[in-house]
């Protein structure tokens, strides 16, 4: 019977500003009971399609907002990390550690974050089986005692579209770690717009609530005042404004969910 | 605020006291608010692995025995229809004609269902895009009014596996048709065990649990008292004790859902 | 060292004076030393997307025309059954049945088109591993010894796009049947035109040549002298004009495959 | 009508003595006319699926093996890079740099490649559709102009299995690039054998055969002269025993495809 633990922010650090309008609203359903509020967001896209493609502010300005945020708002941050050295840094500010799906399998990254003594939240690869991630958490349980989180965040099927295996939620889950859904980036269409990537925002409340149906202990969401000036990912992400309504519904859910054991 | 559809049954007509001791249960089931039941059971298994495998008592027998149990339950009876011939005969007995999966796209099949005046369930073919079973709906509704469902029942992901697109569900929804979620099929391993068709009985509930949160119209099970004697199927179906309690778990998800909106 | 077989003609019968032209072409690649050529058209397109999509002339017609090209060109001829009635009358005019991808695990097909005492030419599924055509052939050996050949046309790679697992080709040759890869409908993409049928010209002869170079036993190929007003799969086919010299790049590429063993 | 490229060596480097045993070998091939052959093995496998599995000597050692190889048999030699500053210290000693498949979307690990101004061979991720390649391409060309060659190894079908589509040899020649066929890791199953990687030689050759016959520039290989002994990939290797033989068919069918034009 634990509280909801919800993964949200905009997806790619920009201003100070925006970044406290979002952890505003979030600190305000942060107060809900049974849930609790991480603010995420990305100082780098590091594997956008285009190399012309905006990445974001870099590790150090990265971090300083990041860690801004924290202050202003009480709320843990979390961020994605891609190279071994962003390990320690990042660790100084967040409470969670994030491995993108891409790098899942890279033997160098996951050690550097278990080792930093945080706990990290690794996504599945988008190449991997719900099954296989039982490799990763040994590598991870191998290297520090700080915990691990699986995210699932889509499976490709074909090219250029990604489904979701929502097995993949309890079959991790009966690895005896925390699950996550990404409701965001299980909506994209890598590939799908000529160089950039698509998304479809309509299914991610949908697919949130068969992961909170089916028992997930977290979700994960990208929310922006203005989703189509997002740097990346805008396609994906809930308009802030609709961010709380749907946040209430799926706390709802959640609760039927556990009284049915 | 319609009540859920639950179709349900033994895979493959047996004796009429199997027939008899299931849909007893469902009729108990069926008593409940917010369900309309559906006895659904299969004459003839039309396209198993192997030519040894049993294929069930044939058209005659099997419709003999499914008016037996309309007769002694008062339950509204289904099956799958293979061949443009079955489709009259099978109309004669039951409230609703099902397509098989593999046969989605047999343009004859669909438009002799369709012709009868009953409503047809059709199975979205494992091979198929949601997007694309609007075809198969236009295909029915040029050859009759009867009404349409459109079942998703898993879709193929690389060879012997099916995952569960769930957004088939919403998409196949926007057609303006009612949706069933197949949750025993679902859980399908075809060809996984040299010959016969394998299953994960325990992924049906978790399944189920996210097409009734995501606002599934009707759910679809296999039920059997003792699975393992199936003749088919036995690895995904629901043992019949256990049944009851997990369709209470569902309705008391489903009304949470309709509250939501 | 056998020839190289060639099923082809155009994808459905349409006048005779077409199926003539065709034939004629077809008889004139057939003198040459290390080929023999097989003449294909369907009666009946079964499964269009669309219930207004053309058909063909339905069998009777069908068979007519099958008969008058083999009298006029001396070529041996098939076709495609879609229902185990038409097993019988196809194998009166028929050297070979062909029994479509999608219909590949309907028992009751397979078995008529066994009984007839004709090769029949299976078509691997989309849905299925090659391994599990093992259980197909036989299905086909236990209800007749005319003779099994198996078919790749392409495996269903996501929604709407099909790959070819040219491993498919030495895993089913290894069942001890001679195997034909379908070069024409490999480079379909199926409902990628929003209620028609995609495909990708360019790709048919570079798809071939691998297959020879793989050791197939036959080459099947779709052919039209205007392809683009072929009621189906005219994206597919390879003009009338452009046939003979792709022939016998490939007859020339088959003999070095040959001498190297 | 340039010479067949292979790129062929062990897949990780371990001792000196077996090192030039492979390199003894190539450098025979490689006075055939119409090959060009390089030398590959990697200084260390960063993404194995446990992390007990053994990695390779590392960047250092592995430098100092791959230059005795090239002072040894005056092959060029190649490895992969797995980080940035990889690239620098690795285009001191290689001729083509080359990037992971899993990596092949990680924009500072191209670009550094690029900038060494050597040739890169860029392995397209499984995960990726060939037309998306353009961009890595892109990517690559923006930074540096020593050219790019891109690799066909197999695209994730469905968990833990690997199909090569083909197609994706002529669709990234069309990028105006030379494109290679990894006929070694074609045939890989990850996560197939329970934590570590299995695979099937026998494919090997007629998926080369068939990258041959389709007009690849280039094939790769890994050979060792006891497989089942190799630290990693062992069961997609060929016997040292059996390479000369296989290449010369391949160079033998090399030749007849390019008198066919």
């Amino acid at each position: 019977s634990e509280p909801l633990m919800l993964i949200a922010g905009p997806c790619v650090l920009q201003t100070q500003e925006l970044a406290f309008e979002i952890a505003d609203l979030l600190t305000k359903i942060n107060e809900r009971k049974d849930v609790n509020v991480v603010f995420k967001a990305s100082f780098d896209k590091a594997n956008r399609t285009s190399v012309d493609a905006r990445r974001g502010p870099g590790i150090d300005e990265g971090l300083r907002l990041l860690e801004q945020v924290h202050r202003h708002s009480g709320l843990p941050v979390t961020t994605d990390v891609h190279l071994p050295e962003h390990c320690d840094p990042v660790s100084q500010v967040c409470s969670l550690l994030q491995i993108p799906a891409f790098l899942a399998r890279q033997t160098d990254l996951v050690v550097a974050a278990a080792k930093t003594g945080k706990p990290v939240n690794i996504k599945k690869g988008q190449f991997m089986a719900p099954e296989d991630m039982r490799f990763v958490v040994e590598k991870a349980r191998a290297s520090g005692d700080g915990g691990v989180m699986l995210c699932e965040r889509g499976t490709f099927f074909g090219y250029g579209r990604l489904v979701n295996d929502m097995q993949s939620l309890p079959i991790m889950r009966s690895f005896g770690v925390p699950v996550v859904f990404d409701a965001t980036h299980s909506v994209q269409r890598p590939g799908g717009l000529g160089g950039a990537t698509g998304g479809n925002r309509e299914m991610v409340e949908p697919l949130a609530r068969a992961a909170v149906s089916m028992g997930t202990d977290a979700l994960f969401f990208e929310t922006h005042p203005d989703p189509d000036t997002s740097p990346s990912d805008g396609a994906n992400m809930i308009p802030l404004a609709a961010f709380e309504s749907m946040i209430d519904k799926l706390l709802q859910l959640h609760a039927t969910v556990r009284s049915l054991g």
